[in-house]
């Protein structure tokens, strides 16, 4: 299965009063990973939305383990990759390393593929992930 | 002209890691400021968009100047105002004051009343302010 | 065990291009919410790291499930609850209700009580959580 | 006057409901433009902060003006300049360049070179910037 690596580096405005990385800043970080790993797998998320009239693939679950913290000026490198496919649902793992090759903070992410309802305008409704998008995730 | 006074909590999440409030966070506060002070005026922000087919008031010039910081669990008070109304344009004033009634900080914000083109879709443009929109501050 | 109800307005800074909460706003009203949970049996977060010497109460897991999206200009309710006071740890439960009563969002936290260790200057150590803290939300 | 140029792409979570660049997050990206500048000069913030005995270079003022939007999965550039040095404060200017090299956002900050004040704990004091700082971004 494809895992895409990204190099993070932590701002000053990601750390809270205790000088450590403010917790909800590592929840965006792994969301911006989830579209740079589709973007990875050939799919851009804003080429993604229009192709497949996508409305996007909301958070159904979200559960995270902070291991060590970090601080500012630090780079740290997350790898992340798609544990499983279900039918209109996905799960993605989330690493974030530290330079030591330590892990930091665990994200595992649950999203559903989600589509705009064409006969309900403003609706949306879970779809099958199509094929392509499994298959190129399975090459990677 | 109508003044809008909220009482905002500073939250840890707030905080830099030099233990004071990351600036952009003022910034924030003053934006759903102004979404307050035209709700205190009688324009909800939901409504308002749908009633005059706006797409929103975007910032076009924004202006801070920071004297005293402000830190986690300070409950200060932002009063906000509109300090002139243009024909497609308007200026709202924040002054954000602390316990002692000192002011922290100031921001000026230039925003353009902008609604969706009919005639184009997808394309935004600048409208005149409504009088009964400027009325209701007025008499504020 | 006290029940701390807190109402929170979705301002449009939370919400994403979707028009919906951008869910790590969620996780940082919940963090907020278990601060206020702690002001409400009695000790407010910047007393209390002064008084236990306490460097705060770092998460080590969180999870959260995400039923119904929210969006701006909407008042929601979030009720918060320790679910479980451990030796070291605790456990917080937060529920984000719509203002119909349907339950938006859960949060589950797990958090441990850390102190600055007196004999290595910078580092941290898990400690008991006081039994006086514990008694005030038992009582609450 | 050295010039650092970054390549920032625009997230999912920077954006507002009106599908752009909620713009506090511009200015969180100017925020971090600043310490990467200084990196570029040689002067990694969590060093400098440490051998210079620095509490940082508080914001005093700062003035944006918003020109053209931008939307999630661009990617922008920011060039940083020092414009100007005082005694102990100086002016930053970003400019945010979309893909076409058309300016979308400028910030300009007057920031103050800031140390700890031995003789008052806890306290800060403005202090001259110092001589190899100055001519590290001149010869850059």
């Amino acid at each position: 299965m494809l895992v895409n690596r990204r190099t993070i580096r932590i701002e000053w405005g990601d750390c809270d009063a205790a000088g450590i990385v403010y917790f909800p800043r590592y929840i965006e970080y792994f969301d911006a990973c989830t579209v740079h790993l589709f973007e990875a797998a050939g799919f851009r998320k804003p080429d993604m939305l229009k192709r497949f009239g996508m409305a996007g693939y909301p958070m159904v679950e979200l559960r995270n383990r902070f291991y060590i913290p970090s601080t500012f000026g630090e780079d740290v490198v997350v790898e992340s990759t798609i544990s499983e496919f279900g039918r209109t649902s996905f799960k993605v793992h989330h690493r974030l390393l530290k330079q030591d090759g330590q892990l930091g903070v665990e994200g595992f992410e649950t999203r559903v593929w989600t589509t705009h309802d064409p006969e309900a305008p403003g609706r949306l409704k879970s779809q099958p992930i199509p094929d392509e998008v499994k298959a190129a995730f399975e090459a990677g």
